[in-house]
Formats: structure tokens, sequence, C-alpha cells
């Protein structure tokens, strides 16, 4: 087909009419699909329910070390649990602070605890008049929201696909004090799907701060979540907390993860991954805040999993799942847009995204049009700190939720979509 | 026996040989107990190990509107188990907010919102020059703990059997501006097991506080805490939430609560009951704090407990284990010291600890004899902000986590550990 920036006024009124009454029997269908967040399908939480097998009256409920789960104690995590999340966090059972069910709930309280109480003895944030944090963008909206949240300015940083522009990165870090963090999904990032390169996190590891509390938020939320089983074509990045000590940076850097997509989102595991001195700050503050956190469920993971190998089997079986409706959308944005001239998109090989660039001024109007036909996208402008895309141009796309056979659906509601707002767009510049 | 402030000190030596030689030969059987904590005995534990049984892999995973509880979603917790935290806190499903497992960390994070953010849109504390919290004496080490974190000013507010000094407390938060809350615990008041009279509780629903966001942290961590089952024997405070309503001041207070203690200490529900207006600015935080809390484990207290009468009759069990170690504490109590002018005690009818006052200037001392003797006790001073005791005299007992066989014997070297420092405090004042 030709490019609909090739078209001349009629053509481009003609595929309007054409594309208009599709839209139209689309809206008749009646569709109620849902791809605005990462959310697992049913076949995927299916997985996981041997997990409420593992736990019975008659189980032995002490931890290795002879502690019984089910009383209080253990702030930062059973021995087990620290061993299973330092295996799929790349680092020591000894590197890491076990928590509850929600890897966002820590770095709330990170922002929060460096608010309030500083962080490792620095000016607590609440007392400086500027604090700054670096947003690769587009990224992730529930970081941007906690910084928001904070009162902390935001200041977008350009992805690409070997990750966030680092000579931006270190003109900021390495020379305004006020900047005191960065939020990086470095594998598989939300929403792209782009793994960060070794001379990125060699980059990021040789960072040399202006502010002595700066720090990477390192949220590698999607660490084993492959699309395909082949390691050929499996996503690796370098681990950081060790390129940071090596590069003698030990404390710049909190690594954050959970299994909130690989048991139960809700009802799983996080953690964070520090050196020495960051973990010794949190866990200060941790003496303080709680008790301790849930030692039956971090058995519970313990017990179904075993070990690392067999929680990549057991993605294996996600990716299963989601592979398909991945290419689902994929194939229908190549199919129906390729060659249109009027967006593009990533080819992710991990994750939970697809990021999806239209015509500038258009990410709104997609996203409004979609809904208007029953499949909701997440906003566009989320993707942005202050819900702002200074271009209102990407989009992000959340295949994994809708059954196999209702993605279809979507992506054509999608399509559809993209396709008559910009015939819109490109007639009102005519 | 004659009262040791009656002795002579020919009497009072005398005394002080004999004792010495029982210490000695009580620290030869080389105890290790411990009585520092409200830890529930692994007899206790065993009644819950049912709650590893109702959630199995066929399970239905849905809550009664059809949410699926495995994956995300729900952020103030799944209608069920509002109505079973409701019932327990005596208030109304649309009253609650479920979080996690610790109704500390609710408390934490209340503190720290109120600190970052304000109450209801009042100044954030991090602003103001002076925060002052009234704290009931002697009262709960953890929650002393937070307000000390934040730099929250204590003010001790002495407790007699019907609650706080309510004289003082009206002085203070009517008049002072500076003075932001109040930390409670009503009912079986940790530590001396008192729970507040009718007048106590209507004379705080009709505060007028000086100060817009002065709230009232009404912990009632021991609702259903009771250790007789005749409900003769049961103390009944009344519902604050509802007396606030009534008296015009809704907003006051915030009810915490948790079943720590009843199911399973660290893998239990909390919650918080509140006012209309207070939940929708806890919701607004929440709302970036965090995704949800863990469904499954709601799901799971609710299959197991079904209703507030079920975990009424769980409770019988619990205090089944736990009166005859409160009975055995407190006979050696009576038999050694009664008479003796050294020290007067509490006589709960639930929670979990008793209150021991020694004469001035000896709690550490007897402390200190205990760990000599291998009893481990709550350090002394710990019942007082700062964890000073002005006088020297409390000490919180925890009978619940030794075996009932040993108890008898962690008594023993309590009663004789104080004689022993008693004896010698009224020689040293001769």
């Amino acid at each position: 087909m030709k490019a609909y920036i090739e078209m001349n006024r009629e053509e481009l009124l003609e595929e309007r009419a054409r594309l208009t009454e599709k839209f139209e029997e689309i809206k008749g269908r009646k569709l109620q699909l849902d791809m605005s967040r990462g959310k697992p399908s049913y076949k995927q939480l299916e997985l996981s329910n041997g997990m409420m097998d593992v736990l019975a009256s008659d189980s032995y409920f002490n931890d290795e070390t002879g502690t019984d789960c089910r009383n209080y104690g253990v702030l930062s995590g059973i021995p087990e649990a620290k061993k299973l999340m330092g295996a799929m966090s790349e680092v020591g059972p000894e590197d890491m602070i076990i928590f509850g069910n929600s890897s966002l709930n820590i770095m709330f309280d990170t922002v929060s605890r460096s608010f309030t109480h500083g962080v490792c003895g620095c000016t607590p944030w609440c007392k400086l008049d500027k604090v700054k944090f670096l947003c690769p963008v587009p990224g992730y909206d529930r970081h941007f929201r906690i910084t928001e949240y904070f009162g902390i300015e935001m200041i977008n940083i350009p992805m690409s696909e070997t990750g966030p522009d680092m000579d931006l990165v270190e003109q900021y870090v390495n020379h305004d004090p006020a900047v005191k963090g960065i939020w990086c999904v470095p594998k598989y990032s939300n929403p792209q799907g782009y793994s960060y390169s070794d001379e990125t996190v060699r980059r990021f590891a040789a960072l040399t701060p202006a502010a002595e509390d700066f720090r990477i938020y390192w949220d590698n939320a999607y660490s084993i979540h492959h699309l395909y089983e082949d390691p050929e074509d499996q996503d690796v990045i370098l681990e950081l907390l060790d390129e940071c000590r090596k590069a003698g940076h030990p404390d710049i850097v909190f690594k954050f993860i959970s299994t909130s997509k690989v048991s139960f989102p809700g009802s799983g595991l996080a953690a964070v991954a520090a050196s020495p001195k960051n973990l010794e700050d949190i866990r200060k503050h941790l003496m303080v805040q709680t008790i301790g956190h849930d030692k039956m469920n971090q058995l519970r993971h313990v017990r179904f999993f075993g070990n690392l190998p067999n929680m990549k089997e057991h993605m294996h079986r996600h990716a299963a799942i989601l592979r398909p409706k991945f290419q689902t959308v994929l194939n229908t944005l190549d199919t129906e847009l390729g060659g249109l001239g009027i967006g593009s998109w990533t080819r992710p090989r991990g994750g939970y995204f697809i990021s999806f660039d239209a015509m500038e001024g258009c990410a709104k109007a997609i996203v409004a049009k979609c809904a208007e036909a029953g499949v909701k996208l997440t906003p566009a402008g989320a993707t942005y700190p202050y819900g702002r895309d200074p271009e209102d141009k990407n989009i992000r796309i959340a295949p994994s939720y809708p059954p196999a056979k209702e993605l279809k659906k979507a992506a054509d509601v999608f399509v559809t979509s993209v396709k008559l707002v910009s015939v819109d767009k490109l007639l009102e510049k005519m």
C-alpha cells in the first residue's frame, strides 16, 4: 500500500471513508479489552497454582537455620529466600534484603526514606531546595509518579536501543549536585523492551556523581522475563552491582527485583540488592518501620521454585503464553501499518510491552479512538514525567492480559485507530 | 514473711546471703529463656496451621465480586477481608483499608506520610519547627521508636487503670497546636493490660484539638485477645470511631488492627479504620506507594476464619494456652513477693503482658540480674519514650513465649532477682 504521507487529498479522503466504515463496524462488536497494564493473563496465573500446595498444615515451617517462619523475627529475609532472589538478581545472598510483596513499594520507601532521613547520613531531601531525578523517556509511569509525589524535579533523558543517552546522564550526574537519582529499567525496558548495552552499564558504573547521595534506581523488573527459550534470542545485560564495585563506586546503585510476574502479582516477593553500606542504612530504617516481612510467603516461594534453574523453567511456560501474543500484535502492526509512514514500533525479546510511536500529535487521539471502540490502552503521555509527552506520539501497548483470541481483535482496533487518526492529521495539515 | 522495708540491716544481710545462694544455684541451671517480647509460643502457632490448607492449587481464587486474587488490582482490600477485619475492629467494611502483614508498618507509614505530605492537606510536619506526641507511660516501645525516629518530641502522660490522665491529655491536645498525636493501646494495654474506661473513651472523642491535623493513634492490638472465656471476665471498651462521630469529630482517630496474634505473626493481615476523609487521604498516598497488598493472604484469612464468631472461638484456644502462663507468673509474684513491699504488678484479663513496678532505681539492675541467670527481659526503660524510665522502676513481663514448664523457672529467676536487687538497694540506703 502507498505510504499515507505520499497520498494526495483525494486519496486520503477516500482512505478515510474506508477506515470510518471499518471503524463503525468494529465499534459494533462492542469489545471490552484491556491492553493498558502489564498484567499477566489467567493462563499465566494458573502456572503458579502449585505454590498453594507447597505449604500445608503438616508442613515443616522452619527455615534452614531452624527459625520458625510462622513467628516474629528475621528482619531482612530468611537465608534461602536471599539465595533464591539473589540468584535471580545475579548477586550473592549477602547482598540482599527481602521485603514484602511489591518492589514499587520498596522504591517508594527508598525515596521516602531519603526525603525524611537522607541517604547514608546525607542531608534529608526535605531540607534541600531542589532535588532532581533523571527520567529516561519513554519510561514507567509508576516511577515518575513516585518522584512527582515527592516534589522532585524530573528531567527527561532520551532512550535509544542501547539505553539512556549516557552523554547527557554523565553531564547531569557528574556536575549537578541536585541530581539524586535516575530511574532505570535496564532489561526489556518499560515500554520499549530495550536492554542496556555493556557500554551503557559500564558508563553507569563509572559515574562520579556530584552528589554523594546520588543513586541509580535499577529496577530490574524483567530480569528473567524472556520471550524466547533459545539463549541466542535472549537479551543479556552486565550485572551493575559488580560493575560498580569494580569501578570503585559500590554505593551508587539500588537494584530492585520482584517475582510479581513470576509467581502471583501482588502476592510475590520483592527485594533489594545493594552494597553493605546501603543495606546497613536500609536496615536501620526497616527496624523502626516493621517487625519483619511475610516469611511464610518467602518459604512458599523457596519451596515452590527451589532454585533459579527451576524458576527459569517456569519462565519458559510464561513465555509460551506471552510469545504468541506479542507476535499477534507485531504481525498486525507489520501487516497493517508497515510502509505507511505513520508509526514505528519496537520488537522486544522479553518484558511486557511494545512501544509505539505515532506521528507527532496523534497519540492522545489514537488512545481515545481505541477507547471508543472498547479497547483500553495506557493513557497517552503516561510514559513521560508529569504525563506530558512533548510530542504526543508515544503509546505503550501491553499485550499480556487479553486472551489470545481476543488480542487479534484488539490489535485490529489499534491499527484502524492509528490509520484513522493519522489520515485526519495529514488532512488537517493540508 | 516480713516486708523488706521493715527489716533491719542484719535481717537484710541474712536475706541477701540466702538469696545469693539461691541465685547461684539458679545460675547453675544454665537457663535460656525469653520473656522479652509478646511472641506467641509454638503451641499457639500450631493453632493456625489449618490456614495453610484453605488454599490449594485447585481452589477458587476469586473474591466475592469475581476479582481474581492472584492478579494485580484492588488497592484497599477485598470486600470479604474488609468485612472480617471490620467486624474485628467493630466498624463497617466501608470504614476499612486492608494493608500488608504489619500494623506497625501502617503506623510508621502514617507518621511518615504526615511528615512528608501532611494530614488531609495540612502542612507537612517536616516543614514545622516542632511536632509533639503524647505518650501514655509506661507504653509500647515500638510506638515510641517511630516518633523518635521522626524527631517528634514525646511527652509522658501517666497511665492509670482507667487509661491515660485525661486532664493532662485535654490540656495538651486542646491548647497546644504542636501536639499532633497520641499513642494509645486502649484495650489490655501494653504493658499493663489496662482497658480504657467508657469515660476515658468519651473524653477522647470529645477532644477539640488545637491542631487540625491532630490524630489519636488507636492501636487496638488486643481487641479480641481475652484470657478468659466468660464474658464477665472480659474487658469491653467503647468503640472510638463511632463515639467520635457522635461527638462530631469523626476525623480525629486512626484505628489500627492486625491478626498478628490471631493467625501467624508476620504473616497476618493488618488494617486501618478511619473516617471517609481520612481514608481518602490514605488512599491517595497508597496509590503511589503500591499497586496493592497481598490479596491471596486476605483470601486465606477469610476462608480460614469465615467470620468473627469463629475468630473468637479461635481466640479461646489461644487463651487456653496463655491463661496458665499468666497464672504461673502471677502466682509466683503473689507467693514470692506478696507483702514484701518491694514491687507491684498488674493482673491483666487479656493481652500479652504483665507490668511490674519495682522499687525506684531497681529496674535496670533486675533486668541485668535476670540476664545473668539466662532469662531475657525487655530492656528496662523500653516502656518509656527515649528508653528513659525517670524512676527506673517499670519492667514489662511477657509470659507468652516460653513453654509452660519452663515458665515457672523463668518466674523464679525473676522474683529472686527482684528480691536480691531490692535488698541491695535497701542496704545501700542505710
